[in-house]
């Protein structure tokens, strides 16, 4: 297969949508490290903006990793770049879905943009930004 | 306190450490989705480019939140965007260092602009990029 024969085309799309949960950002307060008590501690949260405790903003991104790894460009591609810009408060208990779309496709067809999206159960933009990904030269 | 009373400098910089585990990868593929198989299967990773398996670029990325959240800015701050640029693989067992490091502060304070880095054990970036951050206005 050579690399023209992937299907990569401008306008292709994937989504996947998940629950973010109170064990999900504790959770993922261990495995990063980031004990910040916004996200672990209810008094502390109240006394914020937010009023309450929101999930990581690497958290939620982590689902776009989901889209970009399984579903486009797919298993095999190389994560070589992501901007994300938080556009609002993940709250524990939201539903979101994130999108990845096909923006730009290299000449050579090695090299997908994507445009990364999520967005809560209530259709708001939680998280936007870019996916840059590159699909390996397959030679056989 | 005012805004003008936060101490945020050019210059000022603070790093974590941490090794990123199997159990790591393993449960950030279940809270994110993420179960690509070069995080998961040896036996697929060994086809690839990797040679092994890697932790997921975004698991990785948690410890600038860690960084951020905890240590510079801090406690409290927003984040409002990330750039994230994955310049060399995370291997299971990885000593990851992440650092911010203040690169500009808004004229009233509010917004500060960090450079953020992951350098493996052997020194060599795995990840680059630039956060921004919200730092509130404190009015009593």
């Amino acid at each position: 297969m050579n690399p023209g024969d992937l299907k990569f085309r401008v306008g292709d799309k994937a989504t996947l949508t998940k629950t973010f949960t109170e064990q999900d950002v504790v959770v993922f307060s261990q495995i990063s490290g980031d004990r910040n008590p916004l996200h672990l501690d209810e008094e502390f949260a109240k006394r914020t903006r937010f009023g309450r405790r929101i999930a990581h903003g690497l958290l939620t991104a982590g689902l776009i990793s989901a889209v970009l790894g399984t579903r486009l460009p797919g298993v095999g591609c190389i994560y070589v770049s992501q901007t994300l810009t938080f556009r609002a408060p993940v709250y524990i208990g939201d539903e979101i879905t994130a999108s990845a779309e096909v923006i730009a496709v290299s000449e050579d067809k090695t090299i997908v943009t994507l445009l990364t999206t999520c967005k809560n159960q209530a259709g708001r933009v939680v998280i936007e930004g870019e996916a840059v990904m590159l699909v390996p030269q397959q030679t056989t």
